[in-house]
């Protein structure tokens, strides 16, 4: 699966793109542009849950390919999301208990990378990401997980808590990172799993947590609250592998 | 402990830096400048190991704050270094086996940041990082430490294999994070330990090694051959971290 991003110019071809459900990452807007079709192009953006950016008229000029960007750059990923359908026939194929990431906003896109590269050394059959507020599969994120990406699936969906609550309906657990949860040591991680990593600020969002089976703790032995999301990731899905390997 | 990077621009103000002995952790020199003056200065950066960026007069310009740079800018860590005995101390007061880092190599400065930040979250003591070969202590380390910086000692030392040796007498294990080592997980890391963590692209480097007494291998299931340095860092310190807490 090889990547190249491509970039999309001009405003009948953002439109476009947009309305055809193209995966499109970002968005690249001229600052202060308030016009018809800008307003168009930016409720499309909203609506599929893109990254909008502000852009002054020369980083426009500088990005843009063909010089005729009329005040909008869409960069589409062109790594293809997989299907939820693929990351459970991959648990299925494997034998093992199924174990899958859930991203709950990770923002950083050399997180988002380190996380999948992780997913797949660990094991796991795929990582599962919300198509709104968060990075979608970008060059950055492509380079920083070292080649995982094509090895594991990665899935984008419109809402995190549907999805979970579908999966525990076909028997699997979700286990959330939360500061103020269980010692991770002490929760058995070995039956199906899904690990839940929230955003870098935020930490997992009220409504995903709720619908979590447990919370999982990482000791924290300093002063501050946290580790970054990605070190957060590798330490608890290190943990499942140990219980299993244990198992 | 507060930071700002400071900048020293001009020749006779960058050469004087250096031969003070003040820890640079950059030097910027205009691409292709060969003359006597810089030719000293570039020698000068060499034998205190920092790094050096070729770059072009615009860039210089920009960078400059004096808009005197004469072809040579040099960025000072401002952060101070702790010495080798602040570690020992404050694993002595602590009341706890030792625990430290040595990083053998790391040049990306979001990895040292978030290493930086683990080792203070997993308890150590401190971190050691060679002179050379390796990013000091910048604004983006500091940054990606989340304020860790400003309660774990960091300390420089000009022989990482001199350091090990002396601290081996004194009854410290050390243990390299490596491919093809023990299973972490059947390795005794509960004594006074030091964690060696090699560097994003090469591991650690022969000599370490061979001065370590034992090489920790974290299970990998995929495809790849290593996890992102501060990922396997973090997850190497919690393996000491669950075995502490276990026993």
């Amino acid at each position: 699966m090889a990547y190249s991003e491509s970039m999309i110019e001009g405003r009948n071809a953002v439109i476009e793109a947009f309305r055809s459900g193209k995966s499109i990452d970002r968005l690249y807007v001229l600052d202060g542009c308030q016009d018809g079709p800008v307003m168009t192009i930016k409720r499309e953006a909203k609506k599929s849950g893109c990254q909008i950016k502000f852009v002054t008229k020369e980083r426009l000029d500088q990005m843009s390919e063909t010089g005729k960007h009329q005040g909008v750059i869409a960069v589409a990923a062109a790594y293809e999301y997989a299907e939820l359908e693929d990351i459970k026939k991959a648990a299925e194929e494997s034998g093992e208990p199924p174990f899958i990431f859930i991203l709950d906003g990770i923002e950083d896109p050399h997180n988002l990378g380190a996380i999948i590269r992780t997913a797949h050394q660990a094991g796991a059959h795929g990582v599962i990401i919300p198509k709104n507020r968060a990075v979608g599969l970008t060059a950055t994120v492509a380079r920083t997980s070292a080649g995982a990406l094509n090895y594991i699936p990665v899935c984008k969906v419109t809402n995190l808590t549907q999805t979970i609550e579908a999966l525990k309906k076909e028997g699997y657990w979700f286990v959330s990172a939360d500061m103020d949860g269980t010692l991770m040591y002490d929760l058995d991680l070995k039956g199906p799993i899904g690990l839940v990593i929230g955003s870098e600020g935020e930490g997992v969002s009220r409504l995903v947590k709720e619908s979590c089976d447990m919370h999982a703790t990482i000791p924290m032995k300093g002063k501050l609250d946290s580790l970054n999301a990605s070190v957060a990731a590798g330490i608890l899905a290190y943990e499942v592998v140990r219980q299993r390997m244990k198992a």
